[in-house]
């Protein structure tokens, strides 16, 4: 039974960090974002955070590896978020 | 020392739920979703899934929360960026 349960959480913190992937090549790749939630990011970002201090103490590692890919993909997601917003000229110059 | 990281849990399980709120509310108000990655909100969505039944089997209620309110704003945002990939007229007919 035991094996079961943390293949579930193995699998879960797989795909929700992987998921993160496609969309921060999308930004990446089209320079787009305006379709994309500012505030969502900052709060999603903040929490991913606090997943990974729970996680640290639960010394669950499944959550902690997790929430440290997300919180990377999450965080350049925001960053261009933030970055088309403040010079939108950005997206043609390079 | 346990309030202490149970706290931590809940504000992390709080803000990751809220964050998808202004996605989907931005979503329903505008009805643009091109800059959303669609294997994203697949990958993600699946994933929260796994979440829901990895708590329920560690019996963690800020896990099942959390990722049951993600599961939810996660969907529509899913069914909507499928619903406007599908048939792009469906955003001026309303």
């Amino acid at each position: 039974m035991a094996l079961w349960y943390e293949l579930v959480g193995s699998v879960a913190a797989i795909l929700t960090s992987i998921s993160f992937i496609p969309q921060a090549w999308k930004v990446y790749r089209t320079r787009k974002t305006d379709d994309i939630s500012l505030s969502m990011w900052i709060l999603f970002t903040t929490g991913v955070t606090f997943w990974i201090i729970y996680g640290f103490f639960l010394q669950d590692w499944n959550i902690v590896g997790a929430n440290g890919v997300t919180a990377l993909l999450a965080g350049y997601i925001l960053v261009k978020k933030i970055q088309y917003l403040i010079r939108p000229t950005l997206r043609q110059e390079i």
